[in-house]
């Protein structure tokens, strides 16, 4: 049994924060690993009610195969999001429907990499990105992100020294660090990239759950024949569903995307297609993330509050303006690994930063979670994982 | 924007069906060409009560993310079905939830296939398996199929010539050509198979349609340690929900797969696993395949009645015993493409056989779907058809 796997499975990393998930189910643990959005805000009645009207509207027909692109009317939908929210211009053709934002990535990769291709990709990244190129046996160029967004001289070297195929960015409230490329920051990546051959990947799963601050320009606007978006509805209506989208920046890349999906699973759930569809026009869309923004936006600022009142001093975190997630970075030479063992003991739970490196050098960051607990629990939680820092470093 | 696609995406064809689906919209035209269930027999009222129950019990839970392999209740099901019916042993560990079976020949392509391995594939061949193998670049070794099954003899000399990873196979109804392997067919190829490293994947969407003969044992009875099974729910409750399963032959490759579907799209629609499992669980499942059969059976009579009647002579077909696939073969040295034209003008549709084929040289060849027509309909295509025929002979 042992050369009969493809060479390319084997380069891929099993999801370690599915791994750690694992640990956190004990319910006496207050867990900040997840990246789920609260369930407590899911539109449960009315998503019950738009399944009921397209049962009654369209029932055979909502069951039957499907086309490769998606729905045409969500099609139009995300479309006209595009051009009212962000002033881009996405021709309806040009957007596909996917099986959740993953989709979106392992499509690109089937589409653009071959072995050995070169890919930028954030440090500290997304792991389902890393993931899903690893597949395609591509080699990661990692660059630093900071609090003001990608370390543009290190994107530069990364430019000149090899000619990557792909740059992968989720440039609003990053996953894992929260942070958001400011929009000097993106100006001055547009620069870089317009001469190059690079396609630049935005993966906005977080966009719409902006908390403070102004919204920024995306790149579909600064570089619009070099940008790919990602976008999904997992994060403002139902993760469950698996929907997302993808936009090509022409028809070439389109025509391409649209065969690598056909090959990947023929279409994306029509059905739920329909029901999100359905939901979308029975409601006011924005209300809802509204209402998402504001519990989100609490959970932040107690998390906040907690962290300056019990870390020990040393321990720095970002200033995330939205999404999910906040960074925090221990002191030099202590291991956020070994914090890990110390914090399940004490009944809380995090994501060791070392999966969100390509190079695993780094151990001293961590994820924390702010999405699915509530204020009173953060403080709980905060305090216990402010004692176990205490323990490592002292 | 010449070489920026990846290698494998050029190789890849762009399914032809689809693109003489387009053609066939004209609603004056009577189409065989299609693959699709008949969605008269969806069974609407029971999903939409099934929707709603599973609303009602679990309304928060089922739309949150969830696990890579599947929601336990369904994989149970389908183990124990598989045990009930077919006397085989598939430990629920060992299946894997998919996003249809497409999903499925995409995971098997990224956790076995190397650029260049080789690969069995039926002639003719399910053109879905050869586009999502195309993906990975394998080689395919095309098999002749008949009325009785697999040729052993080329079979034979594949496996001698070469060392192919996998066979792809679907032995129940074949699609294109609706024909089933035999007893004695399936144990000469397990007897070819057992002593060698390839892997068998038994495809077996249409397999519960069986509308006469006797059911035949499943390789992963034959050959258990080197089968892996596909499964579907699209043709026997709903096709747009696209699931579907995987099963390993043990633990190992398992756990590859799952890393592949992880890396692919995380999980398959968890809401969607909620509702089929609860449709399972209130309605007799048999009972409305059995209504399936009944139906799709007297269509295959009403076009096997019309053939005969309306065809010239020297237009051969098979007999299939179920699924939704009739295969006819023209006199020789005429060309089904030809008769395309011809059809489309007398306003009827088929697959011409061509896109079937991995060596293009067979042209004389035609699918006929039988599930979607009614038998009056039938009648009438099939006269039409046999006219176009009669011109492309004379």
């Amino acid at each position: 049994m042992n050369n009969i796997f493809s060479d390319r499975i084997s380069d891929v990393p099993r999801s370690f924060i599915r791994e750690i998930l694992k640990v956190a189910v004990d319910t006496s643990v207050i867990s900040f690993a997840g990246g789920l959005p609260n369930r407590d805000l899911f539109p449960v009645a009315e998503l019950q009610a738009a399944v009921n009207k397209v049962f009654e509207s369209a029932g055979k027909e909502v069951l039957q195969y499907s086309n490769s692109e998606g729905y045409p009317k969500l099609r139009e939908y995300i479309s006209r999001r595009y051009l009212e929210k962000k002033g881009l211009d996405i021709p309806v053709e040009n957007i596909l429907i996917t099986s959740g934002s993953q989709q979106g990535l392992d499509l690109l990769g089937k589409t653009f990499l071959n072995e050995g291709d070169d890919v930028i990709i954030e440090e500290p990244g997304y792991l389902g990105a890393i993931q899903a190129f690893s597949v395609y046996k591509s080699v990661f160029n990692p660059v630093r992100v900071t609090e003001d967004g990608m370390d543009v001289d290190g994107l530069k070297e990364v430019i000149s020294a090899r000619s990557p195929k792909l740059m992968y960015s989720v440039p609003n409230f990053q996953n894992p660090s929260g942070i958001s490329y400011s929009v000097k920051n993106r100006s001055a990546i547009a620069d870089v990239l317009k001469s190059t051959s690079t396609l630049l990947i935005e993966d906005d799963p977080y966009g719409d759950l902006r908390f403070t601050g102004d919204e920024k320009e995306s790149f579909g606007k600064i570089l619009p024949e070099k940008t790919i978006l990602l976008g999904s509805f997992s994060k403002t209506i139902v993760p469950s569903f698996r929907l997302g989208w993808i936009t090509a920046p022409n028809n070439d890349v389109m025509e391409k995307l649209i065969i690598a999906k056909q090959a990947s699973d023929l279409h994306t759930n029509y059905f739920i297609q329909r029901v999100i569809c359905q939901y979308i026009a029975d409601n006011d869309l924005q209300k809802h993330i509204d209402k998402i923004i504001k519990v989100y936006n609490s959970q932040r600022l107690a998390m906040v509050r907690s962290i300056e009142k019990y870390f020990p001093s040393g321990v720095s975190h970002t200033h995330p303006e939205g999404g999910m997630f906040l960074w925090a970075t221990l002191p030099e030479g202590t291991s956020s690994m070994e914090l890990f063992d110390f914090a399940i003991k004490d009944k809380v739970a995090f994501v060791p930063g070392i999966p969100f490196y390509i190079n695993k050098e780094k151990t001293n960051t961590l994820r924390l979670n702010f999405s699915c607990v509530d204020e009173e629990t953060i403080e709980t939680g905060i305090k216990r994982l402010g004692k176990s820092i205490e323990k490592i470093i002292s």
